[in-house]
């Protein structure tokens, strides 16, 4: 059985979980407790040398981490990515964007004030990352005010990838009131068929 | 022709450079003037929301960014991607490293020591992305002591997005001598042939 490395308050392993379920595959979970190191374990190291979750174990040889590599790999070939060039390539462009842009400050931000006590160094980070947080919100508002999902009006892996933090992002302490496309396409996402919420493992 | 928005000092944008030269297609370069802001006016916000570059411009309806999608949505079906599902799913893996654990840390680091003054907020992160940039580097390192290239044992675009920030970290302040899998994987990828160095418009 495909086993995933995981943290259920993760939006990156509520992503691969999300999907699996959505896609009907069964897995097993693995809790790993990142705030107690478990992540940078010998033994997880050997595993993931980047020592992170998410991490998908196929076998003891076949291994992915990177949260949109893994929702990558598991849509091909279902509805949930495109088959057109054109549109996977777009695709592609909201996950990258996810990762650079939208997670190192939304859900990190979100991370911070879930783990208090915030240190000095990321302390002098919070007001900057609100900033680009805000840009990131302000960038999927105007894209989504006259679309229904990201690409090609259907739910992808991109609305996944996407979805993760930015359902959460005033546990970051963003206010989502203002982004009402943003507040309307989360809705669509909670309503696709088999959902999970991000606390479910 | 296709039409890249891009700035040269840019290793996103070189990434995209050396792909279509060692695709061998032609396209017409339009330098973006990052530090005059001319990737934030109206009219460039207009192609890209994001505000970033590399852009790539397929026509007026078709422009991806994401220095990474452009990278994929190009090597589609050419050598620099491979064909095999899992080995694609390790590029992808390599590819979101690259843009989460490397670029924010290297390139960033590299960019603001390019562009003094450096002010007091970025000050503050000098330290702790050498740390994290250090980190990327090693896993880089330990994957390469065994392998010629990132994935299937082929150059390929997870090669040429993790090359362009890599070969330039000195300027980031980074000592790449003790990195001797790095140093000669760098050169592997010197010799491909048609290589550009980044420089070169």
């Amino acid at each position: 059985m495909i086993r995933l490395y995981d943290s259920l308050s993760s939006g990156n392993g509520y992503k691969v979980r999300l999907l699996l379920t959505q896609l009907g595959i069964a897995f097993e979970r693995v809790e790993v407790d990142i705030l107690k190191g478990e992540s940078r374990t010998e033994a997880f190291l050997a595993k993931n040398p980047n020592g992170r979750i998410p991490l998908l174990e196929l076998n003891s040889d076949e291994r992915l981490a990177e949260s949109n590599a893994i929702l990558l790999y598991l849509a091909e070939g279902t509805r949930y990515l495109p088959k057109a060039r054109w549109q996977r390539a777009k695709v592609h462009e909201w996950m990258f964007f996810e990762q650079y842009s939208h997670e190192p400050n939304i859900a990190t931000r979100r991370f911070w004030l879930m783990h208090p006590p915030i240190s000095e160094e990321r302390r002098a980070q919070l007001e900057p990352k609100l900033r680009l947080g805000y840009e990131a919100l302000g960038v999927m508002e105007r894209h989504l005010s006259t679309r229904a999902f990201f690409v090609a009006d259907e739910y992808t892996v991109a609305d996944i990838a996407l979805y993760a933090y930015t359902h959460v992002a005033h546990e970051g302490g963003f206010d989502l009131h203002p982004f009402v496309a943003i507040q309307a396409w989360i809705e669509r996402v909670r309503s696709q068929p088999r959902h999970i919420p991000i606390t479910t493992g």
